[in-house]
């Protein structure tokens, strides 16, 4: 050992306090700003995460502007602005120049932010990489006027220092607008990018209007397809399955309950009157105490009684789904695949958070590349980065996609020309980092997602499966088609009967509807058949250039007249029954063939498919 | 739309501050709390990375004692003790009771925290689960009296509350002790273990004794091993690569110079009196500007400056490497595999941040399991969690490992009988989040993993290149062996002239060193032929149970005598020369062949290689 010994009073001098600010300064990339790309898209993620929780508890449709010009080789200027409730004067400091300030925090509420430190973070490392202070204009009602306000954030105390401010005429009755300046690089490539956390921020969001300007001038529009607003979360308290010891100490202290019984009665959710005399008998306690003098034994009775006692789980409106149509309809527009399936699963609890999971696929079609696309999103925020490291990657690829007819390597991603999208919606997401970019591995998420997986796995695999046994029906039909006909001239030139009609052999050997249609001298007579396996609700559409009269028929006929005469036949037909139309025409027949509506295309021959 | 709009005023009343206590107790699974068993490892992992940085600081060999206590089904007591430096008496509340703050986080310097977060987030943990305080044993010299102290954190205001404080006597002159009680899961699983943590600590930190008892109490020592303490990285001012524009601003406001000149040779690294002038011209400015009159356009004309102009890099012995003699002592030692190398890189910068990496490797032996093991650290701190979301892991999949030797699927970890071993030292690790599990993306740090890997790997290659060939040339060796004496003895048959050696025939057609003895009436010639393709110094060992008079030596010869006596033949011998020894003997040859050192045993034939 060399040298001599340091002692604590000297290496005490050291020590000092750090601010939040400076901590984030210098960990900037655990907030998302780890190289100039990524921090544009950080910027106006938590600008636009931030304008859409406003709006939506403010009970507004949103309708935001995003603009990102390019200042010079290095620095970018971003702009966000919506028509929001507008941030009140006196907050507008703390709200955008300091750390760990908000209102999300302390509620029990799905929203986007939660922490308080998005926002106040991009301006952070703006003024950071800039040395520019944050511009806000913020108007709160068309009675007022405007208000524009320039700050920094002061690192050393994480304070705002405020360098401007005054009143302005503003074109916005209400709404906020942020604008700043940064050091960073603006990319159009796919996956990570403005763009692209926009769109897919425009999927899930489907109330939202979102104006995009990019820094060559491109507008992109990004419409609102619903004028419904999502239904609020409402707020919650805690859960009793949900809460730490040191955490109801606190609760003890600080609640306004004047006895223990009122105390969970008012500070948890699922407890009533009997739930609350059942804890408290369990406990050991009395319900009269005073929740202020109770000390730790006492709170980690009352604890171990909550987890002896049943409760409901959480209420549920207290999260905001997408919702499995709104998904499907997404995956349709936005991918064009021949299958879409989604699913909403029931909200589940994880340490006292309620939660709950939706997924959704889409095959084939128009997704031509064989490689899966994973769209992640956490309280409709779309996930663009750390794929890897994201508790809902792991879900999808420890499913068994096989089972489901997709390739896949062991506990990998499966492969195929599909598109996997996972939701969770949580009072409290557990993201890996302050940076909200992965879910953390939380056992109840992962194990609801691969639920929801699984569920569309399944019907992944019964669209495939049925796809595949249509191909070989197909199959077998084309093999007959080119053999029975060969046969049956053979056969009647032995026989000398008439030859047979050979598509009906078909059509009955591989389980179709039939549909035949024999003219006469301006009669018709229309046959069908069911040689399928299931009841049949058919309609069949015969068009004719002048008049129509019904001679015959098994079942009920309508007739529609323009300046064509339409004839609709409805009949229902059991496996193996035929019926028959008889009608004499004046004209002729338009539809080359009879146009059938209630089967699908492959089970359907002689025919063609309505639509 | 439905509803009414709800104003910015009726919002406002939600927003409240949020102490970084209160903010880190909601998302505790960011600091490493996310489940019962890592939260004892993350206790242990915060408390001995604390210790070890003490007696580093302090000059001390750590002496470290880590005790778990199971104290019921859910709840577990953690105790470190260490021999270093103590803490003094009024800093014992806040290093220990408040996030964010500590001595490390505004030095630049190789250190395991940084942060000011780590302990204080232990505590935290365990507050909030078992609701019992922190307890601190703490003494700073021999002189003085132990001092005990128990607190809380009161997390609405990140500030300490002491419980109780007494002096006490203690059994260390010198040092701390901290006893935490939690919520945990006691596990003893291979990797991610209490004692895997431990054990990876010890490989990396010779110098370090660490006592460890389970709570079944199984004791592990990981003995010190090396007696010397690694020199204590020097702490460096910032480069002026590694600076931004906002901290540059700060830097000019808060400095104590009175010019510009002595700002720049004062503040900063490798900056003399040429280069601040340089900067100074090339920024369009004049030395003698007082810098806290500079405002942002000065400071970014010296920021562009800065990055027009050529420093020295960083000075390097602010970094603390392992050092690849350590790195391939702990694999040999840890994994007894047949092949191991390891390098140190030299020290580069990243964002002004000077970081260099060390890689090992080892290959076969011991290691039975055909799949990778992969060690990774950063500042000599084991990282055990999120080896898929580590910059790290990345570097080692994105490493042609097929052109080494080792199978690999492509962007995955190789396979095979190898443990790969990565260190990254930093005065600034870029950690994902605060649990320090993951290093982020930095792209010259993962450029510097690779070619630290790739030199790994290509000796692997060169290992398994020279093993193949070995192998190779035994096989032809072993058919020659067959073949030739059956050929020798059909020829000496016809020709009638004596029988060939054959071995030295096959010496010589697979390039071998070949020794032969000849024994006659108490003389022995003994015969060495090179027929390898570079010169050979070699030895040559005779031993006999009598006495030994040499006759002829071409070479040098020793003789040792004991009991017995040893004749030592030193020669040197180039690519197909021969040398000759003959010596007469009293009593036996005590070795059945002659022994011979300088030679692998591969390329050796007639003799035994030594040792």
């Amino acid at each position: 050992m060399t040298g001599k010994v340091r002692t604590a009073e000297e290496l005490a001098k050291g020590q000092k306090e750090i601010s939040i600010a400076e901590f984030f300064e210098k960990n900037k990339h655990i907030l998302g700003y780890s190289n100039p790309s990524k921090a544009i898209i950080t910027c106006v993620r938590e600008a636009v995460d931030n304008s859409l929780d406003a709006c939506e508890e403010a009970n507004i449709l949103p309708d935001i502007f995003v603009r990102v010009d390019k200042v010079n080789s290095k620095f970018y200027r971003v702009t966000v602005e919506d028509n929001g409730p507008g941030v009140v004067e006196e907050q507008i400091p703390r709200v955008f120049g300091k750390l760990l300030y908000g209102s999300r925090f302390h509620t029990i509420r799905q929203s986007r932010g939660q922490q308080g430190i998005g926002i106040s973070a991009a301006v952070l490392y703006a003024q950071l990489t800039s040395g520019k202070p944050v511009r806000i204009v913020s108007r709160t009602s068309p009675g007022k006027k405007a208000v524009k306000v320039e700050l920094y954030i002061n690192t050393k105390k994480n304070e705002p220092e405020i360098i401007s401010k005054e009143e302005i005429d503003w074109h916005l009755s209400r709404g906020t607008r942020i604008e700043l300046e940064l050091a960073g690089n603006y990319v159009r490539e796919r996956k990570q990018s403005v763009y692209e956390y926009l769109k897919e921020t425009s999927v899930v969001n489907p109330h939202a209007k979102i104006t995009f300007v990019e820094p060559d001038g491109t507008v992109h529009e990004f419409r609102r397809v619903s004028e419904e607003l999502p239904p609020l979360p409402r707020e919650i308290k805690p859960h009793p399955h949900g809460i730490e010891l040191g955490q109801l100490i606190t609760m003890l202290k600080t609640t306004r309950a004047r006895d223990l019984k009122s105390f969970l009665k008012q500070e948890f959710v699922r407890v009533g009157d009997k739930t609350a005399a059942a804890v408290i008998e369990k406990a050991g306690l009395k319900p009269n105490l005073s929740p202020q003098l109770l000390g730790r034994e006492e709170a980690m009775a009352i604890l171990n009684a909550f987890m002896q006692t049943e409760f409901l789980p959480p209420p549920t409106d207290c999260l905001s789904p997408i919702g499995a149509e709104n998904v499907i309809k997404s995956l349709q527009e936005e991918f064009k695949p021949e299958f879409v399936y989604a699913t909403t699963r029931k909200p589940r609890v994880y340490s006292g958070h309620p939660f709950l999971v939706e997924a959704g696929i889409a095959y084939g079609g128009e997704l031509s590349e064989n490689r899966i696309q994973l769209l992640r999103y956490a309280n409709k925020i779309p996930l663009l980065y750390q794929q890897g490291g994201c508790a809902l990657t792991k879900a999808v690829e420890s499913v068994r996609w096989k089972n489901y007819g997709l390739q896949q390597s062991k506990d990998e991603l499966p492969v195929g020309r599909v598109v996997v999208l996972v939701h969770v919606a949580s009072t409290n997401i557990p993201y890996t980092s302050e940076s909200k970019e992965a879910v953390a591995s939380v056992p109840e998420i992962i194990d609801e997602t691969r639920l929801a997986l699984q569920e569309c796995g399944r019907k992944l695999k019964e669209y495939l499966d049925r796809k595949e046994r249509l191909v070989k029906k197909k199959k077998k039909e084309n093999v007959l088609r080119k053999v029975l006909p060969l046969l049956a001239r053979k056969l009647s030139e032995i026989v000398g009967e008439e030859e047979l009609d050979c598509d009906l052999v078909v059509a009955r050997i591989v389980g179709n509807v039939y549909v035949r249609r024999v003219v006469g001298n301006s009669t018709a007579r229309v046959e069908v058949y069911n040689f399928t396996q299931s009841k049949r609700k058919l309609k069949v559409y015969e068009i004719c250039s002048g008049e129509v009269r019904v001679e015959k028929c098994e079942g009920e006929v309508k007739l529609r007249t323009s300046d064509r005469t339409t004839l609709v036949w409805e009949l229902e037909l059991t496996p193996g029954k035929k019926a028959e139309l008889i009608y004499s025409f004046q004209g002729r027949l338009v539809n080359r063939k009879p146009v059938v509506s209630g089967v699908e295309e492959e089970l359907l021959s002689g025919g063609e498919v309505f639509g």
